[in-house]
C-alpha cells in the first residue's frame, strides 16, 4: 500500500483517504466525493478494526458485505483508485490476538475487574500502542464506549502510517471522532488534512449508518424522532431558545416518547465539545440512543 | 523539514535520523556513525521535550549548549545534513502550554491530587494526544517517573511525522526507551526502521549521559560501581550464577556501598521487559541509581 502511494507521490500526485468499516452506503459515497475535490488520487480501506470495540460490543454481528462495497465503489463518478482491504493490523506474526480479524473476544478477555478492553488486548507480545486524545475521548460516546476512541485513533494512526495520504475525509455524524482524529493529527503533527463532510440523510430524514440495516420497520420509525427533534431544537435555538437544558429535555422527551432509549444528549462546543448552559458560540447537539438492539448516533451544527 | 525530506525521497535518496536532546557527547555521535552505516543523510534533531518531564523534574536545569552541539556536529566525519532544532512542538497558537520550550512549570500545574502531569499539560485547546506503550512503559523507569515514556513516544511519533526517515537510531543506553519506540514503531506502522547503537562509556567505565557533567567528582567516582558491578554480575551469570536474587542483591549492594541510591536494578527479558528469576533466555540488568542529585541509568546486556 505505502509503495503504491510513495510511487504516486514521486509522480507529484496528491493522495485522498477515505478509512471505512465497510458495508458502504450513501454517506460512505458523499466521503468519496469530498475526496475527490482534495486531490488526484483517493484510497478507500475497508477494515473493521477489532481495536475499537470493547468484547461485549457488536464486533461479531457488524455487518459486511465486501464485493458489494466493490460494485459500489466501482460505480462512484471519478472512480476509485485504491481499495486498502488488510486482513488483520493486529497481527505482528508472533502473538494470539487478532487471528481473524473478526470474532476475536475470549473468554478470559471480557471486562475484568474493571479494567476494560478492547478487541485486541492479548499479553506477551501483542499490541500494546494506544493513542489517546484524553480529554476529546472522555465524553459522550466514550462514557459508554470506554476503549472506543482509543481504538479508533490507534487505527487511524496506523492507516495513515500505511497509506500517507494528503487528505482523509471522515464524516462528520460521528462528530466526536471527527474532532478527535483532526485533534491526534495537529498533536502528533501527521502530514494528512483532515476534512469532515456533512451528514447524509435518507429521505425520511434518518442520518445512514451500516447500523440502520439491523433496525425493524418499527424501530426505523421510532428512531426518525432523532432527526425531528434535533431539527426542531435547532429552529428554536434559532429563535431565541438558547437554554440547553430546555433544548435537551425537549429532545429526551421527544425520544423517549417515541419509544428510543436515550445515552446521551448533549450540547457542546463544536471544537472541544465541553458542555454549554447557554447558546453563545457555535455549537453542535450530539445525541446517542437505541432502539431495539441497535445504537444509533446523530448530531446537529447549531451556529447562531 | 518535512518538505526537504521529501525533496530528498523524491530524489531517491534515504534519511537516518537521530534525535537527541542536544549537550552532545560520544555517545550521540556514536549514533551518527551508526546512522551513516544504513542511509546517505542524515538529521539529527536537537530539542529538549517538555511533554518527557513532570513539572518536579529536572526540565529546567537540563544542560544545553546548542552552539557547542553545532560545532561537534560539524567535526562528525561524514557530515551531518540537517539539524533540526524546533523552538516550540507544543504550540499550536491557540494554547497556554509550552510557552518558550523550557522552564514551563507552572504552580498550577504541579502533581495535584495523585494526577501525574507532564510540563505540556494544559486545558483548553493545548496538546492532548499521547501515545502509551501500555505494558512496556509502566515497569522500571516507568515507576519513578510516570509521564516519561507517554513523553518519549508522544515526541518521536511528533518526530517521526515531521522527519519522515527512513531508519532511525536510538542509544541502547536508554534500553526501556528503545525497546518501547521499537514497539511503539511496529504498533503503529510507522516507516521507519528503528536501529538500537551501543553503549559508549568513557574510559573509566562511566556511561555517557549529558547529566553526567552533573555529577561532582566524588560522585563520579562513586557512580562507577554502576559498571563495575554490572559487569562482576555479567562475569557471575557467565560462570553459572543464574538466580537473579543473587546477582541483583550483589549489585545493589555495591552501588550502596559505594554511596549511591538505587531506584531499581532489574533484570528483565531482553524484548518484553518481565521480570526473569532465573537467567535462561537473553536477558538485560537495568539499573537507575542517585548519586547526590543525579539520577544515572545503565544496563548491560547478558546473552548466555
Amino acid at each position: 500500500m505505502r509503495q503504491w502511494s510513495r510511487s504516486m507521490r514521486a509522480k507529484g500526485k496528491t493522495i485522498g483517504f477515505v478509512p471505512t468499516m465497510g458495508y458502504l452506503h450513501e454517506g460512505h459515497l458523499s466521503l468519496l466525493n469530498e475526496a475527490h475535490k482534495h486531490t488526484q488520487l483517493i484510497v478507500v480501506s475497508v477494515y473493521v478494526n477489532p481495536g475499537q470495540f470493547s468484547p461485549n460490543e457488536d464486533l461479531s454481528t457488524y455487518p459486511s458485505d465486501f464485493y458489494g462495497d466493490i460494485k459500489k465503489l466501482m460505480a462512484v463518478p471519478g472512480g476509485v483508485d485504491v481499495v486498502f482491504h488488510p486482513h488483520n493490523l493486529y497481527d505482528y506474526g508472533n502473538n494470539n490476538c487478532g487471528d481473524d480479524g473478526n470474532g476475536l473476544q475470549k473468554e478470559g478477555m471480557r471486562e475484568k475487574d474493571g479494567v476494560v478492553v478492547s478487541c485486541v488486548e492479548d499479553k506477551g507480545l501483542g499490541h500494546e500502542t494506544w493513542v489517546r486524545v484524553e480529554r476529546l475521548e472522555k465524553g459522550m460516546c466514550g462514557k459508554s464506549r470506554p476503549v472506543f476512541f482509543r481504538g479508533v485513533a490507534t487505527v487511524v494512526a496506523k492507516l495513515f502510517n500505511i497509506v500517507e495520504p494528503d487528505v482523509a475525509v471522515f464524516g462528520k455524524k460521528d462528530y466526536q471522532q471527527w474532532r478527535i482524529i483532526r485533534r491526534m493529527v495537529r498533536d502528533l503533527d501527521f502530514a494528512v488534512k483532515v476534512i469532515g463532510s456533512e451528514i447524509v440523510r435518507d429521505s425520511d430524514g434518518l442520518a445512514m449508518s451500516s447500523r440502520n440495516v439491523h433496525l425493524s420497520l418499527e424501530e426505523r420509525e421510532q428512531a426518525l424522532s432523532i432527526n425531528r427533534s434535533l431539527s426542531k431544537a435547532k429552529c428554536a435555538a434559532e429563535k431565541g431558545q438558547v437554554n440547553c437544558r430546555e433544548l435537551r429535555n425537549s429532545v429526551i422527551h421527544a425520544i423517549h416518547e417515541a419509544g428510543g432509549k436515550i445515552d446521551y444528549a448533549e450540547i457542546v462546543e463544536q471544537e472541544n465539545l465541553e458542555s454549554v448552559e447557554e447558546i453563545k458560540s457555535p455549537v453542535v447537539f450530539c445525541i446517542a440512543a437505541w432502539f431495539g438492539k441497535v445504537r444509533l448516533i446523530d448530531n446537529m451544527e447549531i451556529s447562531l
